[in-house]
């Protein structure tokens, strides 16, 4: 148990734990730090509980989410661990990472790097789809059968992308105002040209809307809300609409349940108000 | 309307506003932030709702609070308005006020100085009792006669000295983990040795446990939680024994429930966990 793991904080809340660890990722060889919400049952090891993993935005880390999504109410009630990683690998010693606050540090966009000088550390489609993962299922009492994923803007795009690319693996898969067509935004044009190069049909593989178009696993729940006071989708940084009009192109094995929301912007105020139907949404399929 | 006071963001949020703004205080004689949420029945100006001042701790400034309390759902299904002032003056000037997180900036302790050089500027008792809250029923739609107030740690010791001084003022008080008896604390002899110079006999009126024993207003309804692996309650900064002691000599128009919260630390993890209680313990005060 815990074998690679530091604990660096633990404090009590909402009869569970919220627990910081840091441990030395082998795919983006540095060191990471995620946090985990812990309910009871899952520390008493009385059962193997479900769980959540939540990918953040451009500029966060691993903290956003755990301190104002406003989650933890409501995973203590239906029982629900949840995992928050960082956004990208830190402190790397890549030329010109902390630069750029939409490349590099806090920008990973989750994809698996290609590209010098990114290749070497910026693995983090791999990261989070296998090594956190089973960091999560070795360490801690949840049950690796019923996993969903969820996450924001730039992480809302990684929610989607590993849900697609992973039939079944998820049970669920939400996101809040998600950068839906990468391949056509500025919001991920620059930065798969860092990471992934100037051949754009290695773009596909990450992006949401490319993805939806040809998936045919078994049927995928989405939910996604949108703010239309959201200055990014106005913009044209998150085209949800490319996305909803993929699925329905493709309509039997997504159900996506895609909500504008009035006068709502980009920000953690707009998504601790959706909060609770989104961990309810996941319960469900989580069978929490 | 708004007069003196510029808007600094606004974000939809729980079917309200969370709003920043700013304003140049006559007591304190420099810029000050507040946030404030206000429920839609406050934004329409279709009625004046009760409105909820919160003081936050050491450290802290505006935001912790409305970031990280976890109050704004439980406030805007109870139609409740939330102030969140700073805790200090900021950049006055006055040599050394950033160089302790003890004392100066953030620190305020909630106390009008009397002694150089913080007394041009450090009127926090003043700016919290009389400025803001005109400021605040002068600009919105909220009912200036069902007011309450509570507080963190130096904040929870800010909202019991408020109340108890201002006898019928607030309709309610409660506070986490607050300094209760800082006359005899290290947080609280530092700073009012600063503050307030070296006659303790002028400490007594920033003091909640000698305010409590000379308390003879109306009846008083106090809510105290307390964690007991808080490591400052531990090192006897918080004392809520004395002012359990100090209320139980003179119980008639003192109504105090004081909890111990089982493996509680002294953070916003566990301020958000009893958050729901404590709005709902005032808003029964506030008939909201």
């Amino acid at each position: 148990m815990m074998a690679g793991l530091e604990l660096v904080s633990a404090s009590r809340c909402f009869d569970g734990e919220v627990r910081k660890y840091c441990h030395l990722s082998q795919s983006t060889k540095c060191k990471m730090a995620f946090n985990i919400f812990l309910p009871d049952t899952a520390i008493s090891q009385h059962e193997r509980v479900p769980v959540l993993f939540f990918l953040s935005g451009l500029t966060c880390n691993e903290d956003n989410m755990m301190t104002k999504g406003g989650a933890l109410p409501h995973l203590s009630k239906k029982r629900i661990a949840l995992v928050t990683p960082d956004t990208s690998p830190r402190g790397v010693g890549i030329e010109g990472e902390d630069d750029d606050w939409e490349l590099g540090t806090g920008a990973s966009f989750y994809v698996d790097a290609t590209q010098n000088p990114w290749k070497s550390n910026y693995k983090m489609y791999t990261y989070v789809q296998r090594e956190i993962q089973q960091l999560v299922y070795d360490n801690f009492s949840v049950d690796s059968s019923r996993v969903s994923i969820f996450g924001h803007s730039m992480g809302g795009h990684g929610a989607l992308v590993l849900s697609l690319r992973n039939p079944g693996h998820y049970k669920s898969v939400s996101a809040f105002a998600p950068i839906c067509h990468p391949s056509t935004s500025d919001w991920g044009r620059k930065q798969f040209l860092a990471y992934l190069g100037s051949n754009e049909e290695a773009w596909a593989e990450y992006d949401a809307t490319e993805l939806a178009r040809a998936y045919d696993g078994p049927e995928l729940a989405i939910l996604i809300d949108q703010g239309d006071s959201d200055k990014f989708y106005s913009s044209k940084q998150l085209q949800p609409s490319h996305f909803i009009i993929a699925t329905e192109s493709n309509r039997r094995p997504i159900k996506l349940d895609a909500r504008m929301q009035p006068d709502y912007d980009h920000s953690y105020w707009f998504i601790q108000t959706f909060m609770e139907e989104h961990i309810y949404f996941h319960a469900k399929h989580l069978k929490a």
